[in-house]
């Protein structure tokens, strides 16, 4: 029996990357020691770093006005990161509140205060309950503002921005949460300040975090900051300031040579609307027994959350659905219900297995 | 040729670890997914959390009044993140400089300046210009200091202290870096207020931080810390505040079982007195050829540095060396020279052979 792992994070990675991964274990390339084990400043890392960073530099079309680093902590860490960074002398950052974790990012950025000062540009929960998106044009963002932060994709609330916000040049700069998003579509990465995302769902193993940022945003980073907080003084480091995670690294460069061979980042995003579009119209024709909250047009590619709205009948899904190989579809902790989880390495075979157990389950159960 | 990594972070790991996470890659104990892909909420992840937990607290002795934690960000994360949760109201904070690396711990405290102040405790740079280690007994800390920190081995450095620190009664709570010490000698964990350490070294792959804190000492985590930097709303998740480094904890689960295998920390410190011990002497007996400026009952049983004097005669060393199969034997960057590092994971074998090299490399060159 195949096994699929819907886990939302850390998340399945593609065969052939663990393969390799696997192969290489103990001799990476001819060295005779693994990449777990080999000095962050040894040739060979420092190529598998450079590779990496040039792959998905292509990969996501990032213009040469935008450094990468791979950061760690993930992307909780930066909420707090990309604060003290970006914002100073009580200057007001703009939150957008979408779902869970743009919630959480503008109480931790909050914490920073008076050093800063968040305000709340647009409030899904409140207006929507979190099952629509607050338009772009409706958030009450300043010019004078540092930078305007939203998550573009909510893991746990299964809601996503499409398209991708446009806000007008009198905007301050964007910084978005692409945790669950990066790498998923083809996106305009001049419309961000800041984009940063943890590694663990599109990208490979936890540990790791992307940070890609605007040079011209680089001057706000004050000698003031400690240097590990310091976009610029890991940029000044080529990366090295401390020792990155380097293993997590090595995935990530795996998972982006993946990607180049599966026809990039447009080819994967058509393969990822139709997985996700099956399992919507498998909730949607199921006359109810399936019940996904979202308005169609916020509806998460990544993150496809469902329920039946009878908490034993879920669990009993998430129980049968495991032994049938398909794993970890337990929703959000605080939400309860499915969350099937389809990043990228989520073949579509494994999207068809869950349709056709939901389906069989419902006939069993509705 | 065996090949030998004498790298100091990532540094070697065992070969039987390896071979295991080779293994297991695809399938972890019968699960059908990876270690790398599968929750954090798992059941199999929290298994392998909790003996992890439980391997290193029995390996170290670590009284059940202290709590441990797997974070991210290495030591240099811990630099501020230790004083951000222990110090606060303007505290003084009292640091040790004897090396590369609490030099730059005292340098990052101080730009938490003015929520903390930073005492400077004592400087070996200045006293000794790092070839010795001030006495315990000379430090200038207080008993109302927030904390004392020094780093027990500096590692750039090759300095460590023999036998660890005794403060009296009256000193402050102590806080020790121990990236490069940490499971390589017993120690008294009731002699510290807080040990944390990189991973790099003696406990797996980079990426995982060990914090270990005494209880008591966790009252004085506020609520205005943002949570990703809290020790107490780590531990109030079990770990899980953010997606922890799961496959970094994975490895550092299968390094400590190994070192159970090896038959603990005492068994292993004596293997470590030897292989110091070979190194040692086949400097002090090269009638000069190579030298360790460092006083013999500061010198490091982790990071043995030596020179031959010779900047040109160096890098042939370490190039030669490294075509016999003994990589990453240069200096820290700033301080040049040869440097090996022989943790937990170096055989006997590696340290043998360097040796006779070192032996054979003087007869051509001497």
């Amino acid at each position: 029996m195949p096994v699929y792992n819907f886990s939302s994070g850390p998340a399945t990675l593609p065969e052939s990357v663990l393969r390799t991964a696997q192969q290489e274990m103990l001799d990476y390339n001819g060295t005779g020691i693994s990449v777990m084990t080999m000095s962050h400043r040894s040739d060979a890392f420092l190529s598998i770093l450079h590779h990496a960073e040039q792959d998905l530099r292509s990969l996501m079309n990032i213009p040469s006005n935008y450094k990468i680093l791979f950061l760690q902590g993930g992307a909780l860490a930066q909420f707090t990161q990309v604060a003290l960074n970006l914002a100073q002398n009580h200057q007001r950052v703009d939150a957008v509140i979408t779902g869970n974790w743009s919630r959480i990012a503008a109480e931790q950025m909050g914490k920073l205060s008076p050093y800063l000062n968040v305000h709340i540009a647009a409030h899904g929960g409140e207006q929507f309950n979190y099952t629509n998106l607050p338009a772009p044009e409706t958030w009450d963002i300043s010019r004078e503002s540092a930078f305007v932060h939203y998550v573009i994709n909510e893991t746990a609330n299964g809601v996503q921005y499409h398209p991708v916000p446009k806000l007008g040049s009198d905007a301050p700069p964007v910084v978005c949460d692409f945790s669950s998003e990066i790498l998923s579509r083809p996106i305009n990465v001049s419309d961000f300040g800041v984009i940063y995302a943890g590694a663990q769902k599109n990208i490979g193993m936890a540990g790791a975090t992307v940070v890609i940022i605007r040079e011209d945003l680089l001057q706000r980073c004050t000698d003031r900051i400690p240097n590990v907080w310091n976009y610029q003084v890991h940029l000044d480091r080529n990366g090295m300031y401390n020792t990155p995670c380097t293993y997590a690294i090595y995935i990530a460069g795996l998972v982006f040579r993946w990607l180049q061979t599966q026809g990039g980042v447009a080819k994967i995003a058509a393969l990822n609307e139709r997985k996700a579009a099956l399992l919507y119209q498998t909730i949607d024709q199921s006359g109810g027994f399936y019940r996904n909250p979202i308005a169609p047009a916020a509806r998460s590619r990544m993150n496809v959350i469902f329920s039946t709205g009878n908490p034993e009948l879920d669990a009993r899904f998430i129980q049968e659905a495991a032994l049938n190989g398909m794993q970890s579809l337990a929703g959000y902790k605080t939400l309860g219900g499915m969350r099937a989880s389809i990043y990228n390495a989520m073949p579509l075979a494994g999207v068809e297995t869950l349709a056709s157990f939901m389906r069989e389950f419902q006939r069993k159960n509705g």
